[in-house]
């Protein structure tokens, strides 16, 4: 689905939750995925709207998705095989692409913020393991338990991996902006799959694989099974075609995730410097919501 | 330096041993290097030669790359920050795409051939730090101790590095191939830069950055400065150039290097379906080498 944007927008905002086999919900399960879809996508659209930077609003943005026990990221992060759980984001600046990432961190509550450090802080782009937990640990970060991931509903799944009932969860979540001053920024951060391989790193973490941005095309969050998306560099792939074939981002992003990616593999989020907002995905729904300052708002989850 | 084909080549293969500020050698030393480079091309052609495909060549090739302590990969590689090692590694077969990669392993003498494992045994393409060391055990694989990564001269360079005389050491290893059969396939393994944090992961084991395969345009392997190769996703940006814009190799290699890249920031060895070799780097040097089945047989180190 693309907004046409035929008046000038000042800023723009899309925000996912994951993609994937999203089947019919009770109607309160339903209702509180909107009701916090809603909200997060509100608080994003005024930061822009107060003059919030690109790269802020999408760090802020995932850090409110991180610290809701509904999405597979932050609290709530999935449990790997081994029952604990790992957690991965990458966060980009399309203004001078300065990047960072970390993966499969264990005591960070807010890896999206420790990504940014990472970016900020050092020459690296990418920390992996117990070594950026020790980073973390290093700029002060509180660290947490493993028992503040716990869910309930992330133990349940877990379990019935162990019994080869169930092999994933999606539930990554994302942030791509536009802001005031014609900036892009994206952003992305996941527990990755439940039953994961301790040490599995999928396309959260990296750079061109899950996320990207470039103010000379556009901003990309993705989400799905990542290693389909690291093999394909699907993030990089759209922000690419644009600039050298000068497709549409639309055109774009149809492309990688309908053409490229095999059915039921994921979707993704994005944003261009006109503020032209895309949400696709190949799956049988998608966590979504989308903004901008032309008073553009809405929040989806399945096919509509 | 691209190598016309007038005639048609049954097959071709680059290998690589690292781009950087590579000065004048003793003559010793750099006699050294081309006898390294002279006997694993060869090696590397003469299995080509003899109906070899080209993923079990690329990975043939960088184990004995690896096993060379010249080279910063396998035994030879370089000091973390911590005084460690942690080596990262991955392979891609351009027929399916499939590919694999781990990072900072620490038990693994041959780190590219746990990357190929993960391609072969796992759903994932990364596995990173105790998880990827966790899963070489689970396969077999002989661990050896940190000591067998030692060289008298990395420790040196490690010293050095905590005295803040020199950052970083290049030395990556790498190959490309195409073989009888029309496929191409690429590889790359490293120790990282000496005095890396622990946990850093670098180009080498990210599919897209530091390398890529795909029958439909090329195989790519890069050294240097892996936060740039990731940034910009290098390796997959030359493949992607080549199928968008009908760019030939050299076209596409040369725009990666020498205009999206800053100076000084490393370099590349390539293969297209055609037997096309390409070597480039924008640095004073690089350790390289190309063969095909016409006949072509060259090493060099320093510009020419």
């Amino acid at each position: 689905v693309q907004q046409p944007a035929p008046e000038p927008v000042d800023f723009a905002i899309a925000i996912h939750g994951g993609a994937g086999a999203i089947g019919p919900k009770p109607p309160g399960e339903e209702q509180a995925y909107r009701n916090s879809l809603e909200e997060t996508l509100a608080y994003g659209r005024d930061l822009l709207d107060s003059g919030e930077k690109a790269l802020d609003v999408v760090e802020k943005v995932i850090i409110r998705l991180e610290d809701d026990p509904l999405f597979n990221a932050g609290k709530g992060a999935v449990y790997n095989h081994d029952g604990n759980h790992e957690l991965d984001a990458s966060i980009m600046d399309g203004y001078d692409l300065s990047c960072g990432g970390v993966a499969g961190v264990k005591t960070v509550a807010n890896p999206i913020t420790l990504a940014r450090m990472v970016m900020d802080l050092t020459p690296h782009v990418l920390l992996a393991g117990p070594g950026a937990d020790a980073f973390a640990g290093e700029m002060g970060v509180d660290p947490v338990p493993q028992e503040y991931f716990h869910t309930e509903r992330g133990h349940q799944r877990w379990q019935k991996h162990l019994k080869e009932l169930e092999e994933e969860r999606h539930g990554t979540v994302g942030a791509v902006v536009l802001d005031r001053y014609g900036n892009l920024a994206a952003g992305t951060s996941t527990g990755g799959l439940t039953g994961k391989r301790f040490g599995r790193v999928g396309d959260s973490p990296v750079i061109g694989a899950g996320t990207y941005a470039d103010n000379g095309s556009c901003a990309v969050s993705c989400t799905g099974q990542g290693e389909e998306f690291i093999r394909l560099a699907i993030a990089y792939n759209v922000s690419n075609r644009m600039k050298l074939t000068g497709a549409t981002l639309l055109q774009a992003a149809d492309d990688a995730i309908n053409r490229q990616l095999q059915p039921d593999t994921g979707g993704l989020i994005a944003v261009d410097a006109q503020g032209n907002l895309v949400v696709i995905f190949n799956t049988s729904g998608m966590y979504r919501g989308m903004a901008d300052s032309n008073g553009l708002f809405e929040v989806g989850i399945y096919r509509e």
